[in-house]
């Protein structure tokens, strides 16, 4: 049965009714409506996933509509952003009506969590590729940026374990010795840390979200800020299995650089920690000297950056 | 010289500020910000071009970057909206700079002409796709919608020529003997109706762009408005060259079933008709009998709704 493009996005992503007061007009027009409330401003970001470079071709498709969407909300919870909505631009080689079926139940289940409706979206004919773009709200000033973080301030991480993602990554690919079904359920179904997003806007003075690795995504605080930091191994927050894997393999490198653990790394001046009203770890202090350091088995040596970059 | 993803964004695509007051934060943070003026309700649109689909390979990178932000800014237009700011998520097979260069000037140019802020973007490896994110405001209650036209309006066309984009795609394939540089050139360079858009929205009934022939789009309205319509063939705008093609070919469906012609088609109430202070053309009323019928040669026939589809 051949089905239309319109027919597509009806059948597999519209719901019958908005659920967000935000959302005034959803699919079906030429635009989308969304009405943002006095005293609030709107964060948008946009993320796309391509088969074989972002995910491998076969990647069961409940669990790539979550993630694709979990990403996008990531970026919004490392803003403080509350989410409302969100577009799908979706590429695709033929209709699979069971991927695409098992795809929205995957991204529609996670927008209901959250309370968003897909309000827009494109679908054509081509290789596999999923971009999404996320919309949320955050009263104006609050948005926690990158550009904020001043020397002095100490820097945090949300979640228990750092690489679990990559170590699952590792494992999907049959590079690990190492088995946790633990971190391969983080690797494939992150949670974006929405909530804890919303409340340290209150007291961060930055934030990112871990897409990269830390080694890499705090550079880019540093950078914007015009500071250093040195970060400490001993209180890097370490699953058992991440562990493991350090001691088989000494590649102690991964929980740094391993991308896609879509924690929170935010830093708060000291006269505000004890504002702090979320599970977190503190890992580093923000300095004035430019650089990323780890201070490790009692040396203090230079971090060199290297997250994931697709043309380098 | 490896360029890496942030270097390949800010280096083609990151304007040293932001132009319009609307836009907070551009590219650079986990998210963009908005602040949306009171009374305002943001209108967003999303559409992809694919490589070999959409376009053909080899086509001038120029005049790619400023189509694609084009047809984004005809979406918005058909709303009644004032384009504010665009994402864009980019994947590329290769860093050409070269072809980087000239399709980021193209997009840049158009953005500068409508005061757009490129905002946010994501570039990624794989097949040459583009996906474009459009946002635009517009007045509470006053964005033009397909569902609300009536039986008893007037149908209008913006635009001297319908079919002529189509036309413009037949001279490229090499499938027409009629040729005509300025239809080539409306092919290429769709002018966005975003003035006239704005105009409209004070007293149009409803609207949509023209961007799958006026049979596809205005079945759109017909359908979400649940009324019908005939169209007189005697008052379709047509060029030249169209005139010269279809006396050439018999092929006189062009005009109507042709797409990309981005042209406005809306529809307004008789005791509003007095209001219209754009250049357009009465094609059609609005009837309550469903279906799309057209007045030809003194017969009146059911028009086949065959806008392109990709998966049909």
């Amino acid at each position: 049965m051949a089905i239309s493009e319109f027919g597509l996005i009806q059948q597999f992503f519209t719901s019958q009714s908005l659920i967000n007061a935000v959302n005034r007009l959803g699919v079906g027009d030429d635009c989308a409506l969304i009405s943002v409330p006095e005293g609030q401003e709107l964060a948008l970001t946009v993320d796309t996933m391509v088969e074989g470079v972002h995910f491998f071709s076969g990647t069961d498709p409940e669990q790539l509509g979550r993630k694709l969407l979990a990403v996008n909300l990531s970026d919004l919870a490392s803003m403080g952003a509350t989410p409302v909505s969100a577009t799908l631009a979706l590429t695709l080689p033929e209709v699979n009506e069971t991927w695409l079926k098992s795809f929205s139940k995957g991204f529609l289940n996670l927008a209901r969590e959250f309370s968003i409706d897909l309000i827009g979206g494109d679908t054509t004919k081509g290789p596999l590729t999923l971009s999404v773009q996320a919309m949320g709200i955050v009263p104006e000033g609050l948005a926690l940026k990158r550009s904020t973080a001043k020397a002095g301030d100490l820097i945090f991480v949300t979640g228990l374990g750092l690489g679990d993602a990559g170590l699952g990554l590792k494992i999907e690919q049959g590079y690990s010795s190492v088995f946790s079904a633990e971190v391969l359920r983080k690797f494939h179904l992150p949670e974006p840390r929405v909530a804890e997003g919303i409340k340290i806007r209150e007291y961060a003075s930055s934030c990112i979200d871990l897409s990269d690795g830390i080694a890499s995504d705090l550079a880019h605080i540093l950078e914007q800020s015009a500071v250093g930091a040195c970060l400490d191994w001993d209180k890097i927050p370490l699953s058992q299995a991440v562990k493991d894997y350090i001691n088989a393999t000494g590649d102690w490198g991964l929980p740094l650089s391993a991308g896609e653990d879509y924690e929170l790394c935010f830093s708060v001046a000291p006269d505000k920690v004890d504002a702090i009203d979320i599970d977190c770890t503190q890992v580093g202090v923000i300095e004035s000297k430019a650089g990323l350091r780890i201070k490790r088995l009692n040396i203090i040596e230079e971090l060199e950056v290297k997250g994931f970059e697709h043309f380098s």
